[in-house]
């Protein structure tokens, strides 16, 4: 049980670009910092982009920046729309070949964790999480503006 | 975020195996019902043996059958000691290379979901879940004993 790759890469990408507020983050800053190769990355920045929570400008001195309402995202909706899929065991896909479906109530307990899982998630914006952190996160990046 | 293949092979061979508490089932027909090799399940199989879940007989009239103890094991600490790991992003893992590490909340709200999750399924045994299903699927397997 693990967030999906994507969903990673694209939560530690808004929790950095939210601890350098004051500035355009470039893909290859972001990239070194997160160890991933900058092509891997851009798909997950154009994907943020898109969904509006991350802003982009072009240029030498461009990069990107939270957008405005990203802060107010609650992060257990933002997981529901980063994973590829909350299909949690075979069951939970149209065309089960599992016996037990639908009779089975192990798929309703994992269901049932799984909502108090994005609950405990939805308690906090990506706002709340950059307040609790940012005074020892908001060095790393070097000065800022 | 899904549970391991693993898990979810090993949690329904679980249920299916106490849906038929009264006979003992072959590793064929348990994977010709969950739609898996007979080799891959195998090692489920001998896996939940090795944990004291499942009593196996050998023989032609042999299979496999729920451990008396089995009933009482809470889901939650069945799927803890099933998943392969509880990493639910790199910054879990020792040697993470994100930069946020330690000092992001993000880590600290995914462990506490996860935690929730956890305690959710822990709400149920393997005999609470058999329960509630039972009448339904036992008629799955055909006659029993």
């Amino acid at each position: 049980m693990r967030l999906s790759r994507f969903s990673d890469l694209s939560l530690r990408a808004l929790m950095y670009l939210g601890t350098h507020p004051d500035r355009w983050i470039s893909s290859g800053e972001l990239a070194e910092r997160m160890s991933v190769s900058r092509d891997h990355l851009m798909k997950t920045l154009q994907s943020l982009s898109d969904a509006g929570h991350v802003q982009s400008k072009r240029g030498r001195e461009g990069g990107f920046t939270l957008a405005d309402s990203a802060g107010e995202v609650r992060i257990g909706a933002l997981v529901r729309t980063l994973e590829p899929s909350l299909a949690m065991a075979e069951c939970f896909e149209p065309g089960s070949t599992c016996p037990l479906t639908p009779d089975c109530r192990l798929a309703d307990a994992l269901a049932e964790a799984q909502r108090r899982f994005f609950e405990s998630l939805d308690r906090y914006t990506l706002t709340d999480l950059l307040r609790a952190n940012r005074p020892q996160l908001v060095q790393l990046g070097g000065p800022t503006r």
